[in-house]
């Protein structure tokens, strides 16, 4: 009788695995100390290749672990987006746990979505989220010091504000951006930048299309020369104007970055999709 | 003629320096985890102990560092306070930073003042306040590992909620006491609880006029019991009743909790009083 037949379970998994490859979007945290950056590196710690050795810990599959941007050595996310194509058929929910399982204290998948085969997390993002934190006074911060960038004088505030309104819209970033990455252009859309204060921190919250290679960090470290009154507020513009990088100021440290959200035209994570989300 | 005289500087600080006691209270801020608690120890690296030593590098001069309450292994301080006796005549703000600049990085002079000879530290407060950090879900927290207590699971915050009132007003906290620290009574008051939520984290402050060894972190891993539906709101009222420490929750880890402000009948730290703030 048909009810005891012994159903051929391996086998019908063995065949979607070989046949059917679907694509997975992971959300990732990860604390960038102790990481050389986000892309693959030979030799290096990498967030890339953690991730690709934990799917294939989990899968025993080889996969290439796509992200949203590269984040500098150091550099830290609360919400870093990636994908990988795969034929492995394990429900999402079970590869994230499977992934997590694998993945070292200072990384985590935090969550998942089964994405269309044409999502990209680089080439469908249409905005990212950052924010850099500050710490300005003679005093060291403690529990936040791996977290922020420690200034030993007070900053003026409001004229940083004032400066940073400059930024906002489409401009040329040539003076803020690093060499070492090439773009085919330098013009990027700033969305919005908010300063906010609390307890004695700054955390300045950048939103944009994209970002030149280190161009938060260069906006930042300019920000801090107007903070300082080293500069007048309108300098910014004038370095902006010039697209002169010797002519803007330093690039802030690593550790006060962090890669906040990755914005695409529907969320992948939204409930109503088939996302499994903790956060 | 008088004017030309040269001043006694010197031999007036010294006579200075031998006769006059003064007293100095700081707040410290510092994070727990390679730390053998607040109190000297032989052989064990703690709170107190690198405080006297940068207090000596500093002055040359032996002193006692007298802390508002003791830290556990493991918990952190945003605002611990303390107090001194000394000869030394530095200003006050260059005491503090001289003191920092003694101090390791995981622990900071925050503020200091130049306060009365009846103040003490401990004697003194008349409240304080701690935060306990919970992240509860499946995803391992990464950006916050170290200053909260992950629980795989999702909580009943509400539950949790109405638990806490119990805790509130004038009770015999013997239950949620640990051993090991002789009080003359087990007596204390909860003035306030509050949970309070925030992207995933759940922040759970507590203030009190004292606390008893471990207490907050054992009224924590009893409302962790009611959050996960193993017990019943009421029952945190009828542990309190029994007196009975083998009937309460799990004591909650150390690394979740931070001593968040000491409070004292008036301000040390005020800008009216001789104080330095920073934060």
């Amino acid at each position: 009788m048909a009810m005891f037949l012994p159903t051929p379970t391996k086998g019908v998994v063995h065949s979607m695995t070989e046949s059917s490859s679907r694509r997975l979007a992971f959300e990732v945290s990860y604390d960038g100390a102790a990481f050389f950056g986000f892309q693959r590196q030979p030799g290096f710690r990498t967030v890339q290749e953690e991730l690709e050795l934990a799917w294939t810990g989990f899968s025993s599959e080889k996969a290439v672990i796509h992200g949203s941007g590269r984040t500098d050595s150091g550099v830290h996310a609360r919400a870093q987006v990636v994908h990988l194509s795969t034929m492995h058929q394990a429900p999402a929910a079970i590869a994230m746990r499977a992934m997590n399982a694998y993945l070292p204290q200072d990384l985590a998948v935090t969550q998942v979505a089964e994405v269309a085969m044409d999502f990209h997390a680089r080439h469908s993002a249409k905005a990212k989220h950052y924010v850099y934190g500050i710490a300005a006074g003679p005093t060291r911060p403690v529990l936040a010091r791996d977290r922020v960038w420690w200034l030993r004088r007070k900053l003026d505030v409001p004229a940083m504000r004032e400066a940073s309104h400059f930024f906002l819209g489409t401009h040329d970033f040539a003076a803020f951006a690093a060499a070492g990455r090439s773009t085919k252009t330098s013009i990027r859309r700033v969305r919005s930048i908010h300063l906010q204060e609390r307890r004695g921190c700054l955390a300045i919250h950048v939103r944009g299309d994209g970002f030149l290679y280190r161009q938060v960090r260069n906006m930042v470290g300019s920000l801090v020369e107007v903070g300082l009154n080293k500069r007048d507020p309108r300098w910014i513009q004038a370095v902006l104007k010039s697209g002169d990088r010797s002519r803007a100021g330093q690039t802030a440290p690593a550790a006060g970055l962090t890669m906040w959200r990755v914005h695409y035209p529907s969320n992948p994570f939204a409930p109503a999709a088939a996302s499994v989300s903790y956060r």
